[in-house]
């Protein structure tokens, strides 16, 4: 195999390790404006869409698929560092259930606000503050489905590059715009462009499959427990409500997502 | 607090310590058909819906919270057995991200197939083979929300009682009605019944918004990775599909349960 020719680290005080591992966590992505994605389906399609890949880590005797293998020659090819890391230095750096003996530390992209182009009938999504980090990963894959121009994050403690959003994703992190800012700054570029802000909450006037959504349109989600904040329930256009039956008092944050932004999107057609 | 008078367990071989741990196994369910709830919130939700609480365990230095302590009360009023478990028993069972100090042995519960009574606009859900508990957890508290009449589990690997199910489920377990069943059986029924059987798959004809569904009717769910068999695709009465966007392949099958039954839902009122 030609990444064998990638240097071999054995040694957990090696720094290029540390750098790996520091990924992990909050702090050291926040820092670096890194993070890791982990598996063969990841990072193919990490490739597919261009992403900035800056490096890759393998280990050799786990990276059995052929697929795989191939990535991995290409990326070579194509001059992106690596490294090989030991069975137990992969052990201690890898989070997936079942590894496949290869990753990538990516260049996060944060597009800013002054940058967006609104289209006409354009369908936007924000999260004020999702506490899963799964959960978090499945509405932006869910959003990605539904069509949407791009998520808006609107707290400091949603990171959509923690390593569990990033595999709850599938993979549809690498295509979506992604822009970071204050609920503030959200509510005043919704305004200035003219993007309806719908948010659902139980005390909704309207039933969500009743309303007409005008267009452009970015759905708000709060936080699992605790909703949306007041000062996003007050800048919303739109207030609706998913009703619910046998006793229940929600669903699941990215479920609910789902069915509002497949609604949504199905109007815009 | 009264909940002191149940007996304290501090040794780990303590056969009804050991009754505990095993009911955290799928082996150890299946033998007893009981199985374990921890937290306040579900233990509330369990007392409400009159399910068969067969005993209650404490850990008292974490049960601070006033509501759950009076609930630990009132079960034992009722006649309700405990025990007590000391802090590192405790910790070694519970499986809580945040414990609460608290947690119940419950009976499963199972509808027999005959005994099912099938109302005139009725939805029903089937699902084949959920690998992740926690979407199978997710799909069942959807189903709930969406007024599912019951869930049909129609794989031996899928299990509504998975301590991750349990929690993914929010308390809405208690009140579903739930048949165990082969794929055989169910479609069976179906048939007999004049449930129509809707799948969803990638190449289905029609848009899931444009079918105007026939009542009663059964959604079927199939494995998050490999979809339905083809046995259930071809036995389904209506074959739709979810339009996804943005390169995507597919949602998390719990977002797609979301998406399908509420729009079903909503059509049946």
């Amino acid at each position: 195999m030609n990444e064998n020719k990638y240097p071999l680290i054995t040694n957990a005080r090696d720094s290029r390790f540390l750098t790996l591992c520091s990924l992990q966590t909050p702090h050291g992505r926040s820092r670096t404006g890194l993070y890791i994605i982990e598996g063969i389906r990841h990072l193919a399609r990490a490739v597919e869409h261009n992403s900035s890949i800056e490096s890759v880590f393998l280990e050799p005797s786990v990276l059995s698929n052929p697929f795989g293998q191939k990535l991995v020659r290409r990326l070579r090819k194509r001059g992106v560092p690596g490294v090989r890391l030991s069975q137990q230095l992969y052990r201690d750096l890898t989070l997936a259930a079942e590894p496949q003996g290869i990753g990538a530390v990516l260049r996060q992209r944060w597009i800013p606000l002054s940058s967006l182009r609104v289209e006409p009938k354009s369908l936007w999504l924000a999260v004020e503050s999702i506490e899963s980090p799964g959960n978090l990963g499945t509405i932006i894959r869910t959003a990605e489905a539904a069509g949407s121009s791009g998520i808006f994050v609107l707290s400091r403690d949603c990171d959509p590059y923690d390593p569990a959003t990033v595999r709850a994703t599938m993979g549809s992190l690498f295509s979506q715009t992604l822009v970071k800012c204050s609920p503030n700054e959200f509510t005043s570029w919704a305004k200035l462009n003219g993007v309806a802000i719908v948010a659902s909450s139980p005390t909704g006037l309207m039933d969500y499959k009743a309303l007409r959504y005008r267009f452009p349109a970015v759905l708000v989600i709060g936080s699992e427990k605790c909703g949306l904040s007041g000062q996003l329930l007050e800048a919303a256009d739109f207030m609706v409500r998913i009703n619910m039956r046998g006793g229940c008092e929600s669903i699941n944050a990215a479920v609910a997502a789902g069915v509002l932004l497949f609604e949504m999107a199905s109007q815009k057609l």
